[in-house]
Formats: C-alpha cells, structure tokens, sequence
C-alpha cells in the first residue's frame, strides 16, 4: 500500500510521480471505507482527491496554509497529515472532526464549517504575513457553492490590494449541496464549456484566426490599452475583480494540476486557478446521487444503501408535508431555500410548485431581505434554514425583517443540538439571536404535531415576523397526545398534579425531556407540573405571574445557550412578578458544544431527564444516593 | 419657483422639460437650506437629484416601487412625494426621517438604512410580481460603495433567474463614505474612463473598424455563440452575472437618464444602467470635501461650516488617540475598517501608519474574519465598527473569531441611542448579541479614561476576542476622575455609602446616570451604592454573590434591550446565588427606537436619572409627590 507509507506531512514528496495514481486510488478506497462506518461527508471528498495530492506536493505543512472553504472536503488532507490512524473515530465523540480545526492538527490553518470563509481568511494571513515578512505559502480552497455566498465576494473584491502572492484553488464541481443556482454558476458554466483544458489558452484567440483579418485584430487586442487586452483571457469576472484568472484544469490530472499550483504560487497578487472536478468521483452511488452523498449516515458499500434510517419522520419531514399542505391550501405561500433544499425539507415543495420555490443559492442574508420582500409584494414566504446558518441573516432579520414588520416564516431546523457536525453546526443560539429583535415571535414545538399547528398557525394567523425552531432527527410523540390549538403567546400546561410544588416550563425539544424528569422526580416523591412554553417570544407573562404565587421551584428547560436564552428571560419576568421561590435554568452552558452523538452530548451538557431531575432533587434537599447526577 | 408646483408625486409630469433643470437647482437649494438647519446626509442627496427627476419623469408612485439603498440618498424623493412642507422636520423628533420608510409615506417602498439591501429588495418584489400578475415598476438605485458588500452580490448573482424587468441604477460617485476601495471599484473605473458617456456603445466596437478586418471580426463576434458576443459589452462584471448592462450614462444629464431608463424598463430581466455622478453636486463646499458633507450637523451655508461643533472630545476621538499611542508601542497593533476611517476614528492612524491600516469596503462580514486570519497570522487587529453594522457579521462573530478562539479587538462605537439617524442605527442590540458568543469579553467605559484604559487592556491584556462599547458623541468624565486599573471580569465600586440598601450596578454609558440618580435619591433620603460594572461579559459574579447578601434592591443599567441584555444576566447571576431582595432592570424596552436628539430619546426610554430615580423610589415605596415620573 502506498497509503502507508505516508505518516508525516512530508512523506508524500517522496513518491514517485507513477505512485500518486495509486495513491490515489487508495485514498478513495480509505475514504469510502471509512465513511461507510462512520458516515460523513462523502462527494466532495471523493472529488477533490487528486487536487489535494497536487497540492501536498508543492506545499509544505505545517508551514504554509492550506484553508479549505468549508472544512468537510478536506478529509484528503487529513489523512496525509498525519491523521490516517485515527480516521476511523471520524466525528465520533473525541475523533476526528469533520471540518477542519486547528485545535486537531496544526496542519489545519483556520476553523472552517461554515461557507465562503476561506478568502477573507487567506486575505488576513497574506496581509499578516506582508507585515511579518514570513514567507509561507497561503492557499484557499473553493467550491462553486461557496462562490454564490457573499462573504466570498467581499473578500475577492479586498483581495485586489493584495501585493503578495494568494492562491484561490475554485473546486468546480458544477453544485454545492444542490445542483448551483445563479449568474456566477452560469459563468463558471460558459468557462467550462467554451474553453479547452489548456491551463491559460483561451480558444478565443484560437477562433478569430480563422476570421480573415483576424490576426491584426489579435495584435491590436494584445496591444491595446484600458483593458482590452484581458478580454483574450478567460475568466473575466475574476480578471475584472483584479484576480489573475488561470484555468480550467482538469482536477482529476495531478500533474497539470502540480505544474499550474506551481505556477500560481510565483505570481505577485491574488491568483485564482479554475479546477474542474467531479463530485463523488470513482464510487458509482456518490456520483449517481452527489446530493445525497453529500452528507451520509453509515452505508452498504456494495449498494450505497444507507444502514439504520429512521424508524419514525424527522422533524424535517414532517414541516416538509404540512407545508405543502399550506401551499395547496393557499396560493400565495412561498418556499426559499440558501442551497439546502434537500435539508431543509423543501424537495416536495419544489416538485410540485417550482414557480413558488426560491433556491437563492449559498446566501442566507440575501434569502432574508429576499424573503421580507416577497413578503411585502403580497406573499407568505417560508424560509426553511439551518439554525446556525441563520445567524449570517441576523443583521438582516433585524432590520429588513423585524423594522419592516413583513410576515416572514422563518422554519428554523437543526437547532439545538445537532450531535457529528460538531462545533460549528450547532444550533444553540438561535433562541437568544431571535428572541431579542423586538417583534419577532418565536415558537418551538413540543412534537410533530405540534410542528405541523404551528406551522399553520405562523401562516394563517400570524402577519409579523415568525420563527418556529426544531430540531434534527426523528420527530417526539407526545403520549397521551394532546392537540390543543395554539394561541398567541400562550404556553400550554400538560400536567397540574394539585400537590405539585415544582413547576417544569419546558421549550420545544425539552417538553419530552421535562415529562420524562417528572417520572423520575416520582422516585423521591416529588410532584412537579410539566408546562409547554411553546412561545419563546413572548413568553406567557400572565401564566408565569400566576405560577409565580403557586411553585416553590419553577424550572426552565430550553435546548440553547444560558446567556439570552429562554430561562433568563423566563426568571426576567418572574421577578417582575415578585416570585421569591427557587429558581433553576436547565439550558446549555455558555462554551461551544462539540461532537457526538445528540444523546451523549445532551448528557454532556446536562440537559437530558436524568440530570434534571437530580438538580432539581438537589435543590429541594431531597437527593437520593445515587451516582446519577450529571456534571 | 417650479418647486412649489410640486405637491403630488404626478405634478412633475406636468412640467415642461425646460422646467427640469430649474427643478433641479431649486431642489438643491431647498435641500441645501434645510440640511443647513436640520443636519443631515448632504453630498449625496445633490448628487441624485437630476436621477431623481428622471426617474420621476419615468416612474408613477406610489405604483411603481423605487428602492433606495441607503435610504439617506432619497431626500429629493422625499421632497418630490408630497414631504416638501414636513422637510424642515427632517431627523427631528416625530419628523420626516433621514432614511426610506414605508410608515412614513407609501412611495417608499422598503425600509432602507443599512448598505447593500436594494438588490435583494427589488428581487424579492419582482418575484412576487411575476406570482401576483401585477405590472409595477421596480427600481433599485444603489450606490458604488454598496457594490461593495457581499449581500448586493448574493442579490445580484440571483438576479439572472428573472424572466421579468428588474432595473438596477449603479449610481456611481466614485465614492461612498470614504473613497471607494477593491476589485469592484476598479473595475468600475476602467469602465468610466474607457468608455464615452454613450448610453450603449462601446468604443471597443469604433476602435475595431479601424483596424484591417476589422469588420469581418466584429461581424464574427456578433453571430458568436458561447458568450464571445457580450464582449463587444462593457460592464461585463454584470453581464457575466447575467445582468444586462446600459450605461456609464452622465448622471447630471437628466434628458439621457429619461431615455435610458424608459429603455431599460421595457427588458425583459434584469437590466444595470451605470449612472456617474458628482457627490456634493452644485454646493462647493461639499464637491471640495464629500466624506465630511456625507453626514452633517447644522452649517454655515455660505462657509460650510459647522455649527454646534462638540465642546469636548467625542469617545471616538479619545478611541482614535488611544488606539494611535498603542499602535506607537507596539508595531504588531493593526486597524480595520468597513469604508468608516472617519466615522470610526481611525484617520490618523492611517495617515500614520498606512501600512497597517485596512479598508475593505462596505463589507462587515468580511471585515471579521478577515481581522480573525490578520490575529492568528501574528497581527493585533482593531476593528472598529458602528454596533448597528457589526450585526452584518454576527455569524463571522461566532464561527471565525469566537470558535477561533482569536484576539481581536472590536472597537464598538455607536453603541446605546444614537438619536437622529433613527431607527436603523440604533445600537442597541449589542449587549445582546456580543455576550452570548462563549469566550467573547465584553467591556464598556464609564469615561473617556476608562475607554482608553480598555483598550490598552484589550490589546496588552487579553489573548482571546474582546469587545469595547461606547456611545455616540461627547464622552463623559467622570467626577471625581478614578483611574483604577482595569483587571478582568472585576467591577469597580464608585461609592458604597455604609447605610446603603441600594445598589445601582451599571454598564458603561449607564454609570453617569447611575451617579446623578444616587444624587436625585437623596431627596428621598436613599442611600444607594454605585457600582461601574465595566465588563458585560464576563459579569463580576463574586462582587455579585456578596452584593445579594447585603443590599434590599438591586438595579442593573444598561443602554441596551432588555432581552438578552445585562440586567438579565445580572439577575440570572443574583439568583443563582438566592438572592431574595428586589430588583430592577433598567434597560431599553424591547421595541424598535426612532429618531430624535439622544437625550430626548433616553427619557423617552425611561434610561434618564430622573426616571431611574422615580421607579427606585416607587419599588422603595418612598415616592415623592411628583411628576417626574416617565411612561
């Protein structure tokens, strides 16, 4: 095996050029393994193989500084930086993250799981490294997908001050998550269509030879002034932008690849070299399916058949028909999507009403302004997101949103606790991120089918700004089921023994969490109310002042952060309204969450049954001697 | 006067074109007069005022939706729909407001303060359009700096999926606060200076029948398929997007706009005519210095001169000192800006040290992770930002800087009320929004001193993200001046009067308050301890854990919503050590705040001592017979 030759940075440019082929191949099989077990991000890193063995043979690690536009294609580089053995604890709870992350190697130069960092981020190390007067290699790595997102664009339009040299490797492989959307997309398309693979030779040149007279005209290009000359060169929105255009290149040729990074990496000023790979390339399922093997849970290779699906909808699915449900019922109910639409439960609504369905690209802040517009010109939108991607609409959701009061839905999925993504996916500050733009009404429901009210709720009845946050997963059952229609601002009460003392005040994901604790309290005979909050804005005041008088411990539940979260707010009224009884926060401390599996890290964090209710026993004093408390 | 016929947005129609340019000087002057009086944003509005009244001449209000980005360039707008009598209230208390706003009148289509939102806007109008069946107009005019930010890219790049018209004015000043910077800008000078003000022919296509054969080639590139065509098109950054292009057209020649813009309504997608104009158009003063006439106090017409300049330094001038002698110690200090030097405080440094001094355009987003990469690449990064515009790069905040774990320094000015520009630049979100990211410090001064003690601290001190906020304006000193040296997560006990059951425990801005209400209590016979919290994030938890053991009434103050803010942490932190007194929270109700002067502002809030003072005497039951209590 030629894979195992390779345990240190460095040993890869002792290959012979003959061995990289194999090495190649090696590292598909590796990966594909491996990801089968683990489950992971497959596609892009089938594809971007033969770019990153290029790449490992003209750089040098830890030295230079290699940033992977959002780290999960850079399962390549960790295993030829020294991570080959540990690749099979692959975003298990203490392995191996699937994003790149300094805190795991010093061979990963920034953190990287959201979209579109990875210029700005080489920017600042070229502009540090100008004032330092180092002289290491800085080279970002792009997908398409990443390109429609602005922040990509900021930095491309800074990156023309730039005296030094920085690499811009754009990874085309025609899609992010979905298919691409947008005028970049068609531009990279002409790009890859109408050129050759020549690296620099444009067929421009090529066809005007043929035309009589062209060879003066040639001349009279190359010797214009005021920027004609660029126009022979391809690539032009880049060139116009002040970044040298190189390119395309076939991304699965490492050694056109290794010859023009080489190339590149002389030139004095932002460079961008156009590599065109496939998605999923060599293992048939990824690349008949990108999108779903985009991100896979553990899989029969042979197959491609995913193991251990869920036994009951997610969350996911079931926002996905009761929307649709919404958009038989009312015409003017919209859907929009930042490149998520498989994700975000939007693939029905798309098929069944593609001029209702808004795919705006890698581009939540624009999906936001976008959506309050479409909002204002007369129709009900539904903007389905991830909830730690909304954060890069929050200066939007404030201020075209919130001040312009438009009647948006905002379907916040994955928040909480989203387990293998790890650090930078977790879904644990929307409650206080939305909670706090004056207007905007926050709901969470306690299982699907409350889901599927609110949902109706938040279109039919509401005409502000709304959110309704879910988790990942598998939907909650409420047994016995109850289905009590929701009211603005009102929380909805499960359970009201009349000895009880304790009152839980449960949000959302911790309702199920909160009736299993009441079970376990029993033990100690402790008789405890189980109240579904239901809005996290604005909480249920005249319910809590009530509670206020009758509870000797009120409890807050919430799957957030502490800081702004649910439970400050809910002990903030509370004391307005004169309680003097206990008070206990059941929510996520302020520090970041890493990865795991969504149970372990709930234990973690302690806000799974059994740690609730050992505080709450601790509190009253009446903790039994068991070992179960959670730290 | 022509001006005084103008009373309905339809009058305009009714002049004869040799009316339009009188239109056009008594518009000025108007404007001119009144921003003399008022304050206001200058140079802009003169800039626009013939593409005003071309657009005026084409378009039919309140149908048709014209999109201001930034709407401080919209006063001829304003003036022109029926707010001519009502513009000597502008920016004043319950007056015409400096920015779009559809609640002040309905031929504002959007709100519209914050940079780069048009795009996006008419978008989300246009494919609402296309669902409803509706014929309106829709008109975006966005400025050159705004083509900075990566949302108008995100909006821009989503745009070539339009099958119907959408028109986008490039209204190119050359400028937008500061002058201009980056790819884009560039490229737009290229455009400007190679081509004649010709509407829609290139000089490229002359320059070729010039040249032998040139006939047969422009007749080849014409039938060219792949794209070849458009290069025959300037503005090719657009057309590459898949924007038609029209333009660069003289901004001053309203006849041309007319025509230009009729032309473009008639196409059928997206279309961007490039518009060049002069900012400070006609009023010398404001041609000679556009950056200090973008946003203006009171002035001498004749001079230009500033009325009513500030006594005292600003915190923003005590900042820019500040942040000079570190940068004189210490070669590794670096300053960033989003196209702010001048408001931000940062003109001196760049003068004295260029090369550590980094504009990257009107893009927030950008400008933290990029100070992320410039801090992990050795560099000691500074950057300084409005609070209502940092929200732009709240995700950038938690993912690049936070997960990072990197020291940067974000100089937060703006923060609390900021009065007439309203609204839209109300920074009063960011106690909230900074103090829940794990690991992000959060300081604010009590003083000029303490801003500058702060920032040595940020810089010398810490290792890790850290946030300094400061108000608007003249900065306060604290009398008698203590200098305490600033230690981490410590408050500062001002005064603790021996008999004191009270303690006002307040934030930044808040201890001058908190000062002059301990004075107002004594009227009352209160004595009440005050406590310079100085650090939002991590607040002094020891300090508190013994306050709640001495002190009857607790009250937080912050210039800041409620939710999410300070005083809930602070009571959150009180009652997890059983605190059982009272407490209050003094704080910025959670509703959106409008224009007016600062002062004016704060007690409507209720953040005044007076008011303070009121509601601590009223929890205290010690109410004097007054009416100085506020709503």
């Amino acid at each position: 095996m030629v894979l195992e030759k390779i345990n240190e940075p460095d040993d890869i440019k002792k290959l012979s050029e003959d061995e990289l082929p194999l090495l190649a191949r090696e590292l598909r099989q590796f990966i594909v393994k491996n990801v089968s077990e683990t489950g992971g991000h497959l596609a892009s890193n089938l594809g971007d193989i033969e770019l990153t063995i290029a790449l490992h043979r003209v750089l040098s690690f830890p030295e230079d500084k290699l940033i992977w536009d959002v780290g999960h294609q850079s399962y390549a580089h960790k295993i030829l930086t020294g991570r080959r053995a540990q690749f099979n604890t692959l975003r298990q709870k203490g392995g191996i993250t699937g994003f790149s992350n300094p805190k795991e190697s010093d061979c990963d130069a920034f953190i990287s799981g959201h979209s579109s960092t990875s210029i700005s981020t080489a920017l600042g190390f070229a502009k540090a490294r100008e004032l330092t007067g180092d002289r290491e290699n800085i080279v970002a790595v792009i997908g398409d997908g990443a390109m429609t997102g602005g922040l990509a664009y900021e930095a491309l339009n800074n990156a023309s001050t730039l005296r030094s040299n920085l690499t811009i490797i754009l990874n085309d492989n025609q899609m992010s998550i979905s298919p691409n959307v947008g005028g970049m997309s068609e531009h990279l398309a002409k790009l890859r269509t109408s050129e050759q693979y020549t690296g620099l030779k444009s067929d421009m040149e090529e066809s005007l030879r043929r035309v009589p007279g062209g060879e003066n005209v040639i001349h009279f290009l190359r010797h214009a002034k005021n920027g004609i000359k660029q126009l022979l060169v391809p690539g032009m929105i880049f060139e116009n932008l002040g970044v040298m255009y190189l390119g395309p290149v076939d991304g699965h040729d490492i050694e056109a690849m290794t010859r023009i990074i080489g190339r590149a990496l002389k030139y004095r000023g932002p460079v961008l070299i156009h590599v065109i790979t496939k998605k999923g390339k060599g293992y048939r399922p990824a690349e008949k399916n990108p999108s779903l093997f985009h991100g896979v849970g553990p899989f029969d290779i042979k197959t491609g058949r995913q193991k251990n699906l869920n036994e009951y909808p997610t969350y996911t699915e079931v926002f996905s028909k009761a929307l649709v449900r919404n958009a038989e019922q009312n015409d003017r109910v919209v859907a929009v999507t930042a490149a998520m639409a498989l994700g975000c439960g939007l693939k029905e609504f798309k098929k069944l009403f593609p001029d209702r369905f808004f795919d705006v690209g890698i581009a939540e802040a624009h999906a936001v302004t976008f959506s309050s517009a479409l909002a204002e010109g007369g129709m009900v939108p539904v903007f389905s997101v991830y909830s730690s991607f909304l954060q890069r609409g929050f200066d939007e959701l404030i201020h075209d949103v919130a001040i312009e009061g438009s009647h948006v839905v905002f379907a916040v999925d994955r928040a909480g606790i989203v387990g293998r993504d790890g650090i930078t996916h977790q879904g644990i500050f929307d409650i206080s991120y939305l909670s706090m733009i004056p207007g905007m009404t926050v709901m969470a429901p306690k299982d699907a089918q409350e889901l599927s009210d609110m949902l109706d709720f938040a279109i039919e009845k509401m005409t502000s700004p709304v959110a309704i946050r879910y988790p990942r997963g598998e939907a909650y059952f409420c047994e016995p089921e109850r289905r009590t229609p929701i009211e603005y601002g009102k929380c909805e009460a499960l359970s009201e023994p009349k000895d009880a003392k304790v009152m839980l005040f449960a949000l959302g994901s911790m309702v199920g969490c909160a009736i299993d604790a009441a079970v376990i309290l029993k033990r100690t005979e402790v008789s405890a109310s189980v109240v579904n909050a239901r809005f996290a804005s604005p909480i249920d005041k005249d319910f809590l002042t009530n509670a206020a008088e009758k509870y000797d411990l009120i409890v807050s539940l919430e799957e957030n952060v502490r800081s702004g979260g649910f439970g400050e707010h809910v002990l903030s009224i509370l004391s307005d309204a004169g309680y003097k009884g206990k008070f206990i926060n059941i929510s996520i401390p302020d520090e970041f969450v890493p990865q795991g599996s969504v149970e372990e890290l709930c234990c973690d964090v302690g806000i799974d049954a059994d740690s609730v209710a050992s505080r709450i026993e601790e509190a009253l004093g009446v903790k039994e001697d068991t070992d179960e408390k959670k730290a």
